[in-house]
């Protein structure tokens, strides 16, 4: 296992990512399990090289762990409560990791930079969740979409980074259209409710919320497809073609 | 002239902070000029002690600069580019700076974790103007309240913090509401009106604009004094008691 290394980094900095994806009507966000024995559960995160913009090592840390590129991401915030390191975690790491149990206390030392507290800048992405190939790191042993309404205890501070996260995402959800970038290209309008109602956690009336929709003006509704049969299908919807990415 | 000493802080992160204030029916921003030969200007700056919260740094930062206390900080956004740095002025501070120019070299180096890569963190805060008592840090010659739309050049990317600034204090705007802490306990509607038209650099229609106000439902309207004269006194308002901090 090898720890990132002190000189090529910016110290005391970290990025943490909320990856978001959207499946079986729920909002879920890309969470990895730390390879230790009991259940270790941390958002996927990286350092920034001191040569590299912030948002370029977000993007980064982001494809090292969806294999996605062309997404992008969102600053929502910085967190930087003075007790945030990760003392207790790297303590644990080392009793339950054999490999770094067997470190000279002097090699151990190359460690000490990482369990330092940390200012932490909050990424969010959303993805198309067929699109993604989940990577592990190597602190991982696996990584798994879970639904925001049953998210495991991560460690630190990462479930109220989710949780501020999801607060974003909702105030400027309509103003930058992120619901088509977690759709497939064309959806009916109760698809894109069902979506709505998921985020926001709350149900909207089906009148008011279809005219919501189409006062925004950036749907196009496509013809539907002549069957012979009795057309009860619903109309199918897609971003107009200017917007679309 | 003393510097910040290496130990103290963690490294390559900085707090810039954009204070706004509101008068002469204006917003405007506190900008201290620095106290070397030409025009040289930045926004009021500071770094995080390793033993404190990001956010009681900025407020540190505030009431070192301001005077005052109690006022809430918000947090913008974390800039990041990898050529945040302030080696050019440094060079240049060195130059012109005869306290600097004297030392010998080896003491120079004290100064070199100050021109390194910043990541620097932005939060701005609304004052009441009439209550700052603004002022100098050792680096700075003056320091006056700037009307936006006539903002001097500033060093590094310091404009482009108070735009984003701006757009982030329109985007929470009415959510916060902001006005009341910039104007006086009590205000007419024309004088609301004329605060909106001036951070929203953009006219409001009155009947539109007093009818958006009212039904936020925040106010409550006072009564106005008996003069005894033909009253053409306008109504005077302010925010409902248990709005108010």
């Amino acid at each position: 296992m090898q720890l990132p290394s002190e000189q090529d980094y910016i110290q005391q900095i970290s990025i943490d990512c909320v990856i978001f994806g959207y499946q079986h009507d729920q909002l879920h966000v890309l969470i990895p399990k730390l390879k230790f024995e009991g259940n270790f559960f941390a958002l996927p995160s990286g350092f920034v090289l001191q040569d590299e913009d912030l948002d370029a090592a977000a993007t980064r840390i982001l494809q090292e762990r969806t294999q996605i590129s062309g997404v992008q991401l969102h600053q929502f915030y910085c967190f930087g409560k003075a007790n945030r390191n990760s003392r207790a975690f790297m303590d644990l790491l080392i009793r339950l990791n054999p490999e770094l149990d067997n470190l000279e206390q002097a090699n151990r030392k190359e460690y000490d930079w990482f369990t330092r507290r940390f200012i932490s800048v909050g990424y969010y992405a959303l993805v198309d969740i067929n699109k993604v190939i989940a990577r592990k790191s190597d602190l991982d042993q696996s990584v798994a979409w879970r639904m925001i309404g049953q998210l495991p205890d991560m460690i630190m501070d990462h479930n109220h980074i989710v949780q501020r996260a999801i607060h974003s995402l909702r105030s400027s959800f309509d103003e930058r259209l992120s619901a088509f970038e977690l759709l497939p290209e064309t959806f009916t309008m109760k698809e894109l409710q069902k979506m709505y109602e998921s985020i926001f956690e709350k149900q909207f009336p089906m009148n008011n919320f279809q005219k919501k929709i189409l006062d925004m003006d950036v749907l196009e509704r496509l013809e539907k497809k002549f069957t012979g049969a009795a057309n009860k299908a619903p109309y199918v919807y897609r971003l107009k073609d200017n917007l679309r990415k």
